[in-house]
């Protein structure tokens, strides 16, 4: 029997109890012994819940117990989650975790620990919910030299983004709708402010160059100011605006960026709506291959984190080379990273699309009907030369980087 | 250095040195040591190549070789590869394969022999070429209860559809272009008949149950009675037609089929074109997820061996906990299993059609303007019974299953 402790009952915490219940023959037979829930750290109580005998309140009592080789956590936040994570470790204990903005804040340092102490700090449950992502990541693509990672990491704001393209809402609308499911929480800032997406693509790109990434130098910008009469056009143009989280290498610099991006309808996250997240990972030989799943949810995000304690139970005295040395990623400032635009300005084409036209040389006009407004797709350019040039024109409604 | 051995200097025998030699850095900082190709096994010369020294024509130089560990089987067929493989694995040396004909037929017995002898047999390019598949499957899905495997295994007949599909071109102008492009062999049968899909899916049905799969029991039906009249009323339809590997569990018996079929716009394998695979996975409690890529090409496929010689670099001593015992899966067989069906028959609606509804009652009518013929899609009901109902219709054109 493996002795585990889980701290935080909450979704996550209870659905990867749930998942070890389901599946605890084949998990037995996978693993060569049964997986047992030693303890349940949480302030609350559970009266009448299975695991009520097994709700402690006091993380000691877990630090202290030699019987439990492995810590899952699962209350989110940074703290005391970081303080709690090191402890564990520090004591003895393998971790696993599905929480993105311990991984993003602290990896570097917790996967320094367990790599010292023979210990393994997994969590492939931080990104991609329930997609097997980081594992295929890291072994599968073990020696490919990866050029581009694409994704759609939050099913929240994809989901808004899909009502807004299908249904004609307006952002504020389609979050209502959203937080009423139960798939955007009262304060939505971490999702639609992008900082969630944010998290996620520093750790991708993290585990790809194996360098630490500073996620607080990642451009990011949410979904917010995204109106219908930018889908209209999208639509218009047959392309959809998603919010994706990009990295591409460029030598020993990678640009990271996070924005609502127009994406034409041959891109494979195209096709990537309502909750579900996908990712797109292209490689020097490999080519392009996609990942496409339940971003998030409370059983394919504890199946995620499940996957990682089988993986340990098959290495409890080794650790598994994995993660990301404290070399800091140089990053590309995203003035220097080059896109094409779409770019709605006000007034009628009629009088001032020859304005624009001379500024932005090649511009492509795009017309709604009956609107006292009208769009360009720009040529490629860089960042810094976009905002230049914009500068001249202060009747911009919008401005969303293309694929 | 780890020597290694490649039998089959062909494409993906190729690849494979082409892409230890692209990566080869970073193969060496992965698992701690160079590998090198001391062998390549072929019956033809290769004068000027830069591995021409290492080219031999004699088996049993590999075989009686201590210094060689592993040995890359990239021949094809199931003879001799066979018989080598099984050598190999006798002789003490892991084995990489990307050849699905030997794996579905005999990758039992190799398993066991891998087993054994504390060796590995590893095939992760047999299936889904590039696509990280099989890793994900048995590593990530780890005590997973998997429901349904259903994939576009088959890159050659996905581009031929493809083309019929956006082009309406027919069967024959399709595969010849597909030929042209080097797409499809000369001899396409292996392709347009389904055995490829076949194998493939077998394979995956065997990792995902533990048992052996006879792929000789499994349901195979190729494209090549697809028209492009087909693909007139999938347009109407708004569905798409593709070549479907699909294993689904019920309980301790599993329905496993090869078939065209009719795919609503909102199935993920829908947006899945071209020479591209993609293979969608349901389980008990990850949900559905998908995963997309190059399903053939020589550095996509080679990428994948890499991957298995990078694992197996990293447990030269112990056997990895993989594939499938020796136990028989049961199959449903295909007249027990449920479809709804799209069928076309011969003659006018208006003069027919009643006829075709009394006997498949709730049968919806599709019309086609100016064609002496109509079609109908039926509710679901078992294979035996459509059969059994299709017979009183001498005048059916075609049958085509739908999801």
């Amino acid at each position: 029997m493996m002795q585990i402790a889980v701290m935080g009952y909450g979704t996550i915490g209870s659905g990867v109890v749930e998942v070890l219940e389901i599946n605890r023959e084949r998990i037995a037979k996978k693993t060569g012994q049964e997986i047992g829930v030693k303890y349940i750290l949480d302030l609350r109580e559970f009266p009448g819940d299975p695991y009520e005998e097994q709700i402690v309140h006091d993380f000691s009592v877990i630090e202290k117990d030699e019987d439990v080789c492995l810590v899952v956590e699962a209350m989110g936040g940074v703290n005391p989650a970081y303080a709690f994570v090191k402890a564990c470790l520090e004591s003895g204990k393998h971790v696993v975790t599905s929480n993105k903005a311990l991984v993003a804040a602290h990896g570097t340092e917790l996967l320094q620990i367990a790599r010292d102490r023979n210990l393994n700090f997994l969590f492939e449950a931080s990104v991609g919910g329930g997609i097997p992502l980081i594992r295929p990541l890291t072994q599968s693509l073990a020696g490919e030299e990866i050029l581009e990672i694409c994704g759609i990491l939050n099913g929240t704001t994809n989901y808004i983004l899909t009502k807004m393209d299908q249904e004609g809402q307006d952002f504020e609308t389609a979050l209502k709708k959203a937080q009423e499911l139960g798939y955007a929480e009262r304060n939505p800032e971490a999702d639609v402010e992008g900082y969630d997406t944010c998290r996620k693509i520093a750790i991708l790109t993290a585990l790809a160059t194996e360098r630490e990434v500073n996620f607080e130098e990642v451009y990011t910008e949410g979904i917010t100011r995204i109106t219908d009469t930018d889908f209209q056009y999208a639509a218009r143009l047959k392309t959809s605006i998603r919010l994706l989280g990009v990295s591409r290498m460029d030598g020993e610099r990678v640009s990271v960026f996070v924005c609502p991006v127009m994406v034409q309808a041959d891109h494979p996250l195209y096709a990537v709506s309502d909750v579900y997240n996908g990712v797109v990972v292209r490689g020097r030989t490999v080519g392009t291959i996609m990942f496409y799943g339940s971003g998030a949810g409370k059983l394919p995000t504890a199946n995620a984190v499940v996957s990682d304690i089988v993986e340990i139970a098959g290495h409890l005295s080794d650790h598994i080379p994995f993660g990301w040395s404290a070399k800091k990623q140089a990053l590309t400032p995203v003035e220097e990273q080059n896109f094409s635009y779409f770019i709605r300005f006000a007034g009628q084409a009629a009088e001032k699309f020859a304005d624009v036209e001379a500024v932005f040389a090649g511009a492509r006009l795009i017309e709604l009907e009956g609107k006292d407004e009208f769009a360009v797709i720009t040529g490629r350019m860089s960042e810094a030369r976009c905002r230049k040039l914009a500068a001249a024109f202060p009747d911009i409604l919008q401005t969303i980087r293309c694929f």
